[in-house]
């Protein structure tokens, strides 16, 4: 497997990691992100902002479509 | 290092890799892009067709920013 496909591969485990864990195996609930957050991104303190901020539909859940673009963004800060 | 750390660190050395080869050191042109393309996404057939796609401002070249959307999009398509 190439270093893009791991990259990739780590980026869908991470999110089905905490996105199982409770209702909606597909989507992340606002606990869900929180969970992922506090651990995965914790130099991330403003989970609630970036909750607003991923669920572009308001439909109170962080789609797949709207973590990877949580991803993207995070990547061009580092 | 968290996995969601270590997948952003891979999308940025990946895109570096083959951005540092000739040009500016920044941006991936159409021949880094090919190259990357033929090693890391061998699956992708079309590179020509992609860059096209993801020279968003027509430069010439592929930004990080246009780079990373590339990768969110094939996360989408895994």
């Amino acid at each position: 497997m190439t270093d893009l496909e791991k990259a990739m591969e780590s980026l869908i485990t991470v999110f089905h990691r905490y996105a199982k864990e409770g209702g909606n195996k597909n989507t992340l609930s606002k606990k869900e992100l929180k969970n992922q957050i506090s651990t995965e991104a914790y130099f991330l303190d403003k989970a609630n902002e970036f909750f607003q901020m991923l669920d572009e539909d308001g439909d109170g859940t962080v789609s797949f479509h709207e973590y990877i673009i949580f991803c993207a963004t995070l990547a061009m800060l580092c």
